[in-house]
């Protein structure tokens, strides 16, 4: 048992180290000249939400910002957050700024990612935003991509909210009284397509970018926000109805008021 | 040689999914009521950075700074950063703002961490910094804790600065003219010392918070930088001194004059 122990955390040590690159490798997809994946998923029925252009900032100063984060887990059940604000937070982790290179390939965002792959998607669980119905949606960066604006899809509604989340987040009751939770899967292959079995140790780096700027986002507004990291994957999965090979849940970060 | 892909990607993306926690997991050395690893490694020979409170951000708002981000890779290769410059970024990316439970065990600081175990170190490669001799730094956040303040120990000189970054950044020779370089290892057992072998997915997310916060007090300064992954592993660990095995480099990022 201990030796086991010792083998896999040696297994996992290794894991987030720097491999080698050998010319025995074989060709990635894209020096294969295969198209890149998608940056996002249609929508058929878009909500846009009002715009955060105008969002007051309750701290605008970086310094400020960094001084205040903190990772918080009591939020105010009663209250609301509004849609600017939610929109604010999404285009801030992963609204696409442009676009370079053939078939607009990489694009730009607020976050860095290796190979510019931004192999991820977004979900929220909403609750408590101000006219939007609760349950689950999509945030659809490639249907705003170049502006300041942003796009959900409603994809289902959520019975006993309090119950399903806090069954997502493994007993985590607290985070069900936030007014939105971001969940953010991972899409391996938009990584692989250019770094094939190298490509996972620097997605999960790029997920921790994504998940400071929402928590950063949240900070400026006055919003409390936690990143989590331990959470039910199989129902995860199953509630944002992804198949758990090629799309699957990767972090969920409840914001609120506080 | 295609199956044994197929593996490998299959392990990689399951090393990326949450684990489920089990009673026959074993305790943690935490739990053991063992002592928690020290926050930073003792300093012979503190030296101060000028304070940075001062330092003049060209772009103090977190909007606009979020709207600038981009990969740098072209620098200035005549031009010097000023010491309250390098502070600023070092203490938003590790700076600890304070401490928390018995003995201090939690640090809090600008970027979130699983179980606040903040499994890093902080080096630097300094090459063209007002007032500091060239070479290898360590950044030592707990010798201020709870202060606005930054020191360093001198570790030793870089001989052929340009050759070394290079060689040590597989061959990426744009990254040898920026001004510094910071690189970021990682003490598993930090980690492990809660979450054993659960802990090293999450190590590689909190990497990224820091990695994010380091880019974002960049451009705050008006200065340029970019995230790192692909690096010469052992040449990293021979030159910064560390083990390979309780410590190794994980991330690397230059900064400097656009």
């Amino acid at each position: 048992m201990e030796q086991e122990l010792k083998q896999e955390l040696q297994r996992n040590r290794s894991f987030m180290k720097c491999p080698i690159f050998t010319e025995s490798m074989g060709k990635s997809d894209q020096s294969r000249g295969l198209p890149h994946p998608p940056h996002g998923k249609p929508t058929k029925n878009p909500v846009a939400l009002l715009e955060f252009d105008t969002v007051p900032l309750v701290e605008p100063s970086y310094t400020n910002i960094l001084e205040a984060r903190r990772s918080i887990r009591v939020f105010d059940e009663n209250a609301t957050i509004t849609q600017s604000q939610l929109a604010f937070i999404l285009h801030t982790a992963q609204g696409i700024q442009g676009a370079r290179g053939k078939d607009e390939a990489f694009t730009l965002r607020a976050v860095p990612s290796g190979g510019a792959r931004h192999p991820f998607e977004t979900y929220i669980a909403i609750r408590a935003v101000d006219g939007l119905e609760p349950g689950f949606y999509y945030y659809a960066p490639a249907a705003t991509s170049g502006q300041k604006r942003v796009v959900l899809e409603f994809l289902h509604p959520i019975t006993n909210y309090a119950e399903q989340i806090t069954d997502m987040l493994v007993g985590q009751k607290w985070a069900a009284k936030s007014q939105a939770t971001i969940f953010l899967s991972c899409v391996p292959y938009k990584a692989e397509w250019r770094y094939r079995e190298l490509a996972h140790r620097v997605v999960l780096i790029d997920l921790g970018h994504v998940g400071q700027n929402i928590m950063l986002s949240a900070t400026a507004l006055g919003l409390g926000s936690c990143c989590i990291a331990a959470y039910d994957q199989q129902l995860c999965d199953k509630n944002l109805a992804l198949d758990g090979e090629d799309e699957y849940t990767v972090y969920a970060v409840p914001i609120g008021k506080t």
